[in-house]
């Protein structure tokens, strides 16, 4: 065999999604549920999603935002309020239709008839008309604007085909929803909105995205217009990774979000809404994984660094041990989040689990580094290459730059194949060719292509999507690609 | 007219129960919402809850309890596997039946027939079950024992009479579920985060607490212990603050969380679960508040310090707002939260709208106090009489001890009434005496009275429940009161 031996089995050119699938597992993130289409998020995949939340409120928090809770339920009555929101979410909405189970005639539990509800309720898939629903009675004054509220939380969206964090039935998010006084003031806070997730991805995540304008097909149901931020995947795929919504008065008129503007005159508020979800996970695994597993941005790793105490006999072990939760509390000193793998597995499987889990920096002690006061460290984003031996002070006052290094070294990787895989073409029948070729990555094209009638087949025959009109080029191109 | 004037209409003494909405209301935490039994937290009442979440889940993080995420919905046949629990839940599910809507005849939503699922789920009401089949996949062996998880999230029990915070139909919580190799793991585990519960209660939110044992007919549907922290509010009647259970082998036995010992024997594993809620914010408003409204323990208050430069003409505002900002910052990087309250609002209404929510320590700036580096402060829990004009300098150097000392009086202040109102009784007729005369309190007697017949109809007739026995008596006494 001269192929050499990848953790990860089968290779992302072997065949990507299952690649993706083997990487969750063998990172311990997740796994599916027994409920059909939902996942069990596990302690290692959580704690990205902590860290990505706490990062992503305290920026939502500098900007005004306030966060609150609304009810999971929605009632029919609510949703069916803005006509292309109801078209939009009503196809995969999870119905409550009883409040109480009883033992029926077979013995087994089934919703108690006497317990069926007058008015059945939907689980949130968004929560656009409850949410507004309350601003309605919050805002009186132009006074009162802008409000700006988010919630963390679960929805659900009944999806027939799901995928680990990418697509699944119930997801968690953050869902913001903010009202302005005048039209300019949402449009704004859309595009600002966009800012903060483009800067999160790319700053936090190591994620380069797209930010543009989805076409009018592609909009939020019921916004008049929706703004993307589009990150490509490893297999050249696009990814939508956050999704900022000017919903104009739609949503105000249709549910009665009236103020007393400066003039007297009673005036309709213009609202938007935004949000990003634990789908951010998928993409970070696929834009930065390889063929031995995850590779973990380190401002979001649950772990920057493991240490691996590698015990020859038991004579060093409590030293070493020691040694290692000594590092530990320097390195916690200087925010640097630490796991000591004490356990009693063998070492090259304690290395080869930090490296599946992405782990920023593994770091391993002997009795040769005890003695002279070093340690040995590899770079998960590099591997053997980086691998230096170092005095424990070194690293300590090294570390956090190391880490920087790291988060630039693969955002720039991402970015430049995304930056090399975006073909220019000037005619749909490049297009054509292109996708039947099997290319790689996105293609560009002047909008007004779009109008050409051939176009949707095209999109239907390749399963090609447009995913954005990018801000950077003013609405004149579009980036049409193969989409999760 | 000799009554003194209170911000909160009617006072505590003429209606504790609708004191304790005007406050919620005054306070702006929260409101009912347009689904039945569910309420909206509002923004200030949300950011106690994040609050209360930072400092416990930092306190069951380094008790080695690992968050994760576990589905809303629970399979009927998950639900039905223990029998206690699901005789003690299923009058209380919220069903979910179908996965689409789709319009009626009459033009109206509803759930499509087409679409109506197999097998209903219900949405979680605690996830026992669920976690529990995750446990039985991931515990193979002894090693893998201890297993701590945790998830924040929403559960939902179909109430008939709600309250805000202190009885809704869907609830904010967290939900903890360990599992131990032997039986004394697990009881060691339940008193374990019991204590941290009682901790985090007294030292957190100020909250004087008691430890104890439920009664049988009081504990968790499927426990072999259930242990309370049990709270006094100041109408004298109990509210149950937090619970911990000693699952025993019962969830391990019908799930099937089995494990391979240190001997080679196949052995099921013994489990906890411990749960604390937005109920909480209920009990911390019904034993500080006054008939002002709101009294906010510090170390949760969403802030510490209100600043309200009191402008008393334009030409000064720009100055004095400055003067706000350059305090806010200084005790900022001391670790306190501050709000500098420079809307338009009169002086006045925002002196009472700081009282009303309950700010710890409300300052005043004006020209004078900018004039002289100084600035007054008046605590919240003393008023006027704690009223003080210090320097800029003295003040940022001890506010930190005055949040602690003002931690300090709440909680001596509750306690003192709690302990003053538990009476202890020899016999069951002086039990009926003290609630016939409508007594304030709890009574305390011998647990041997519990087996006398006549007890259950008086708990009846008074509307009283066992709270519990207390641990500190070692299980011979119990205390009986009234209770949210």
């Amino acid at each position: 065999m001269s192929k050499p031996k990848t953790a990860i089995t089968p290779t992302r050119a072997d065949d990507f999604p299952e690649w993706y699938q083997q990487v969750i597992k063998a990172a311990d993130m997740a796994e599916n549920s027994p409920v059909r289409g939902c996942m069990i998020i596990k302690p290692y995949g959580y704690a990205v999603w902590e860290n990505m939340q706490r990062v992503f409120d305290d920026m939502i928090k500098e900007l005004g935002v306030q966060n609150a809770y609304f009810p999971l339920l929605i009632p029919l009555e609510f949703i069916s309020r803005e006509a292309q929101h109801v078209e939009g979410f009503a196809k995969e909405c999870a119905v409550v239709t009883h409040h109480r189970l009883e033992k029926g005639p077979d013995g087994k539990l089934q919703p108690a008839p006497a317990a069926k509800l007058e008015e059945p309720f939907v689980i949130r898939p968004t929560s656009e008309t409850i949410i507004g629903d309350a601003m309605s009675r919050w805002i009186q004054s132009y006074r009162d604007l802008p409000l700006k509220l988010n919630q963390w939380c679960n929805v659900m969206r009944w999806e027939m085909r799901t995928r680990m964090f990418l697509r699944t039935s119930e997801f968690l998010w953050q869902e913001g929803h903010n009202a302005f006084e005048t039209a300019e003031g949402a449009r704004e806070d859309a595009l600002k909105m966009l800012d903060a997730y483009a800067d999160f991805a790319e700053n936090t995540l190591a994620l380069p995205v797209i930010k543009g304008e989805k076409t009018a097909d592609e909009r939020f149901p019921g916004a008049i217009m929706t703004y993307t931020i589009e990150a490509m995947m490893q297999d050249g795929k696009a990814l939508q990774a956050g999704t900022s919504h000017d919903l104009g008065h739609n949503f105000a008129k249709s549910i009665g979000i009236k103020f007393q503007g400066r003039d007297g005159s009673e005036q309709y508020a213009h609202t938007t809404s935004w949000g990003i979800s634990t789908r951010l996970i998928g993409a970070m695994i696929m834009a930065h994984g390889d063929d031995d597993g995850m590779i973990m941005p380190p401002r979001i790793a649950p772990h920057h660094v493991v240490v691996i105490p590698i015990v020859r006999d038991d004579s060093n072990s409590a030293a070493l041990t020691d040694y290692a939760q000594k590092l530990k509390a320097r390195l916690k000193e200087k925010g640097v989040r630490v796991h000591v793998d004490d356990t009693d597995e063998r070492t090259p499987n304690k290395m080869w689990s930090a490296i599946k889990r992405g782990v920023p920096i593994r770091v391993e002690i002997g009795g040769r580094e005890m003695d002279e006061g070093t340690l040995t460290y590899i770079r998960r984003d590099i591997g053997k290459d980086s691998k230096k031996t170092v005095s424990v002070d070194e690293f300590v006052n090294s570390v956090q730059g190391v880490l920087d290094d790291m988060h630039k070294n693969i955002f720039e990787k991402a970015k430049a194949t995304r930056d090399g895989s975006i073909t220019d073409v000037a005619s749909l029948k490049e297009v054509e060719e292109f996708y039947k070729a099997n290319k790689f990555g996105f293609v560009r094209f002047d909008t007004k292509l779009l109008q050409d009638p051939s176009f949707e087949k095209m999109k239907s025959d390749y399963s090609l999507t447009t995913r954005c009109m990018p801000l950077a080029d003013g609405g004149k191109t579009v980036i049409v690609g193969k989409a999760y």
